[in-house]
């Protein structure tokens, strides 16, 4: 692709065959342009990387996009709170979108985001296809995703939290408990998360010289059903594990429904370690030993990130914020 | 008030010894106005009873405006998941504020509201201020209330939950099990609905024949350790009650802390009924009997209403969502 930072709106114009009016329409995301006609636009300016000015627009943003796939009950409230939180502190208001079953906001999103012109982008579990990227970009609109789920390309600014040390920390208070037979639900196999945790988990035992049977290794969905469904493929045979690492809260809840069920106790027959610390994991009986997720503090470094990449200020592109250990009573050393 | 409809904005200018770009800049809530021009043509618009048209604003609203006073991480995601659903319907993004320590949005809030020119606004255990009220009015921007803490006026549109309804259901069911010395832990004394859970408690008590100490009526605050505090207070004696309906889940998981701290079983010992069905009434253990709130629902009616008032086609202006005992495992017959 060219980087004619150079290129006119007029030239553009002209090589399209349409009016300067048009140009702008397009840009600004406006109705009454043909769909063929936006679509050669667009193509024109990402050819010529068209490249709106920092500070051109004439108003001040007053808006702060914020994006998610979909609402989790759960989690998603810290987010929302974390970016709103900084939006305040900068007299932004927060605009939400839940894009339902798609896996990235549609055109019609991003029409709209033109049209509002925010100070930024955030997206939440959620990744922007190559070409919405380059729109935003050419506006000068500055993205951040949060927590991603794929692989998100090095250049896109992005903050989630340490996965893998998350895995490790969990594994190695279980086999500092005295455990070896220690089994591991994690998500889904197409999320990164859920590979950096089972990797962690993976270093831990072999940092330890303990085997881990291939049966052992688990994908849920990070959902109650997933984990109590594959925590009763671990649980109900002889030679079960004695500790799970449940990968998140809720499969942990799934984990522990499948032992109540199998008439395990849990920490003396089973321990098991969540992940996320939700508020229901201090509620549950036993008390959740978990993985603290800084789910707050991911939406607020996610909207300084925007932020400061608004105003070129940006240090860092793209960071991991730490997790923690929460021990609490579902676990416990193995029955001798 | 004089309701002189067709005053003109030209009146209103000469009247205030302003211009007409000044009278619009303050319709609009934009800058660059001093602020006691402001105070003097907002008094003169109120005056005479100005009134935009509805439909005379050039471009259709793209956004929906939500505010909460603060967010509450277990229940404000389900009023947030409503509006959202009903505002995609309408393809109309949401702006979401939090206004903070403060009870009612500020002055602030009010110029970017005029200038984003939303289809509508919601407020969430907030009020408006009748000043902040007459501004929204006389841009035609409509407004709804979930869940009033107050006493809103009767002419301000507004969704809530049957409270009393909900409270005569949590108490009926404890006094069918058999209960007769049934306490009530509501919420702060100057809240509506914490006065509505009570009354309706009062009520199955008299219908029942059964005397209520006046011991037995405690206000709380909604949160665990406001209903932690007053159980102790109702348990920590001899004479004390063999069921208390705790009128939040909080204040329910307060009242089992309380029960486990002075050793006594639920439901054996002590039965408890709780107000809302978040999520963790069905995992903490025992799971918590308690009084479903349709949360999600008020919201999506709440932003029908407001819309439907936009398109000057609401029908109700107020209405209550009927709320449902849910029977789970903190209610049992009293030990004889």
């Amino acid at each position: 692709m060219s980087t004619d930072s150079r290129v006119t709106l007029s030239d553009v114009a002209a090589e399209a065959g349409v009016s300067l009016a048009t140009i702008s329409k397009v840009l600004n995301g406006r109705p009454d342009v043909s769909a063929a006609t936006r679509a050669r636009v667009e193509e024109l300016l990402a050819r010529h990387g068209y490249q709106r000015r920092t500070g051109q627009t004439t108003a001040k943003a007053e808006l702060l996009e914020l994006v998610f796939h979909e609402l989790d009950r759960i989690w998603s409230m810290e987010l929302i709170d974390g970016v709103e939180s900084v939006a305040k502190e900068h007299g932004l208001s927060v605009v939400l979108t839940v894009t339902g079953d798609r896996h990235s906001p549609g055109a019609e999103w991003l029409d709209g985001v033109l049209r509002r012109r925010p100070a930024g982008v955030i997206l939440v579990f959620s990744d922007l296809p190559p070409a919405l990227r380059e729109r935003l970009r050419s506006r000068a609109i500055p993205f951040a995703i949060v927590d991603p789920a794929g692989d998100p390309s090095p250049d896109v600014p992005s903050v989630g939290s340490a996965n893998w040390s998350g895995g490790l920390a969990a594994t190695r208070h279980l086999i500092e408990l005295g455990h070896t037979r220690i089994a591991a639900i994690t998500g889904p196999a197409d999320m990164m998360c859920s590979l950096a945790r089972l990797d962690g988990y993976r270093s831990a035992m072999n940092s330890a010289g303990l085997p881990i049977d291939p049966s052992w290794v688990r994908f849920g969905d990070f959902h109650v059903e997933g984990g109590r469904a594959e925590a009763m493929r671990l649980l109900d045979r002889p030679d079960r594990p004695t500790a799970i690492f449940a990968g998140s809260d809720l499969q942990a809840l799934g984990t522990l429904e499948a032992a109540r069920s199998l008439g395990l106790r849990v920490p003396e027959d089973l321990s098991i370690v969540g992940y996320d610390d939700i508020p229901l994991s201090r509620w549950v009986s036993p008390r959740l030993t978990t993985v603290h997720q800084p789910l707050r503090q991911m939406g607020v470094e996610a909207a300084r990130l925007v932020l400061a990449v608004a105003e070129g200020a940006a240090a860092t592109q793209r960071m991991d914020l730490a997790t923690s250990l929460v021990v609490r009573d579902s676990t416990a050393p193995p029955a001798r």
